[in-house]
């Protein structure tokens, strides 16, 4: 997807252009999270009106593609998107309100300087979030899909999920994102979970973010049904410290 | 979906419309909920001919378009649906037999002048629906997915499930759910379930009443498999108490 | 589907029709068949080319349109099946092989005159033929969904799954399962398990076996999960008895 | 797929195909292999561009054709593949990098001269290529399933599979397969899996291949859910050994 700065409107400030017009300066990052959303609701992990995705369309400043407030992932519209800002208010007139957790797209994109960010809530992840809250987070080890998240190159790694406990006050759930993005203590490298409530993840651009959705669910479904299966984690993790 | 009597007919007496006109004013209604069947149908929601959904088409006097019985959800014909009164019967002569259930969508068009009624039949509702009767039904409590229920705006929140014993007396289950609906001790805010059954909700529209079958069966699931995983409910109950 | 007898041919006898000419008369239930394939297969209960389909298109004498032997149930092709009579030979020369287990087809057409059976592969089914194989069947009871039986009008009924061992010598099987549906005492009214193998059901017309199959497969899943979930069946069994 | 060497060329040296002609001269290949990827990435088991699939174009010498590295295994496009020889490495020049796992496909070519070869990464087999790992492998036995294994015709048998460790060092990994595949002692008859990474099977043609992997997760996920249902395994091994 572009991340060229938008051309330069000719048009008198009188005739600011609206929403549509400036939505259709990208229609490949529309088509491609319509895509995404019919095939993240077909797997049950946008479900409800649930998620929501944005793309970067220039960092400086910075502007977001994001999906527009309570929309049906399954069935997207070409219009079910909004264009905001840093401060994850919309750039023009006449625009849908934007997804409630603009603000946690906004601290991923400037901190990170991803192109995309994808957010959504399966049955996996909201299990997991919940059981290992208490912990603060999980590791995830020695399984070759692990090698599906960016920059991993062998399965004897470890990937920790940290998990953020849920909260309606979205301004300060992102500054708490914030800090564990600067802290080099703590390893958000990824993906991180937040309570009884989803996952967030990134890109450089949507097809990585779209692979890591698709490398954490499966994970995710992996460590659940092994509790579930033997009680407890791999070996794996016992494996890799001897 | 339009909610205005439908036109006026200048036929004579003896040329009443038939069903298939009476349906002809409600080509969006129909379509809607043969697009709505197909998809819980692939879902597993709706399998083996089972659920029915109406859409209320005029308050007063009451009229629903209800679906027919014994149709296969996955592949509804335009034709697979009736047109009836507040007494479940068809409004026009010729038409098919609605549901069985029909008195069931009728009450709630009654006492919560809603727009839409949906009923399935998941793996997951009817396992809970049993599995909770013994305490008459179960809260839902501290998920984000709750927040796609009507009017709910936080995960600090407990929805209350209330679950009726089947019955093969539509008329005596009908009242029971009337009296629930008015009793304010009772809250049946968004949906119950029958034992062994499955699901009822609605909404507004035919979009918000799918939303909440959506929403339904997401947290049915995690709290089915929470309590595989786990042996019990989640902990936000008692993280709420405190 | 019809079940008239096929049209005369007047060719003489050295341009007997060939195998092609004699599906081209059943066009409607071979595409009937080929869409439950592909509808089966995407289920999961039809994998690997397993499973087989017959459409009884004559009773007397008996004739049946069978799915051919190893195809692929996703993608049947309109030449994947084979007339065959009541030996389950092929009627006509130049056909493919049928299914080995055809004769377990014509058992079923000859002692109920049903117009078509289905016998599927699922995991659920095949969990519980073994599970509750030492007590030759089970019993589900108190499920709504149960009313997707033929015949069946309330939950409050209790529907007996025959378990009968698997075995590779079909006859001897078939006439196993042919004293099964004779014998009064052994109740095999919608459907019956093999151990380990799967599910045969029946219907008057394929849309009823189709039924038949969604609603097994629907109640095999609520069982297995419920015993995962409980450690035994639902308690409608001991709530009937009382 | 043919297996024909591919049509002498006229080009003269200097106008060598580049590898657009030379995957033209494979189309039928190619779409099934694509067709294969979108429906096993819809199956859940290639995901996050996880898997690697290969047809094998010519024997003497070994060629192969092989999905590239890091597809999207969901939307394969037609220039996603690379032809390798025994090596593993590209054919022609101007190729993509072949799947890190080329020579795991090799060495099945090679050993047992099969036509496809298909690797695949499944939930199921995660689990339980870990939770055998201690024994070396887990024996499937009993199941109707089994028969749709090549060369398999009755449900009393016993398929053992063999699970190796992980490793990234791929051609080691070769190796040990390959002792595996020349020891008459150890069974690895149509398939393996490595631990906590995924399966690989193969088959004459891409037709068995792919049925032996729809067969393979059939059967892991019965005994997966098997484990979780009872605990243990079917007692179909023990009734084999009496």
């Amino acid at each position: 997807m572009s991340t060229s700065p938008p051309k330069q409107s000719s048009l008198p400030r009188n005739e600011a252009p609206n929403s549509d017009s400036a939505l259709a300066d990208h229609p490949a990052a529309i088509e491609a999270l319509r895509e995404t959303g019919a095939m993240f609701y077909q797997r049950g992990w946008s479900v409800g009106t649930s998620s929501n995705y944005s793309v970067i369309t220039r960092h400086d400043p910075l502007e977001l593609l994001v999906t527009a407030s309570g929309k049906d992932k399954g069935r997207l519209a070409p219009h079910d998107f909004v264009l905001v800002n840093d401060r994850g208010q919309p750039v023009l007139p006449d625009q849908p309100k934007s997804s409630a957790e603009t603000l946690l797209h906004v601290v991923l994109a400037q901190e990170l300087r991803v192109g995309a960010v994808l957010h959504t809530h399966s049955v996996w992840a909201t299990l997991l979030s919940d059981y290992f809250a208490p912990q603060g987070g999980f590791g995830i080890e020695g399984y070759e899909m692990l090698k599906g998240l960016a920059g991993i190159t062998t399965h004897e790694t470890r990937e920790w999920v940290e998990i953020f406990e849920n909260s309606q006050d979205i301004p300060q759930l992102a500054e708490q994102v914030r800090e564990a993005l600067v802290d080099p203590d703590r390893p958000v490298d990824h993906g991180y979970l937040i309570r009884r409530h989803g996952l967030y993840t990134w890109g450089t651009d949507l097809d990585e973010a779209r692979r890591h959705i698709e490398i954490f669910e499966f994970l995710f479904e992996v460590v659940a049904r092994q509790l579930i299966l033997t009680g407890e984690l791999s070996s794996a993790a016992a494996a890799l410290e001897t």
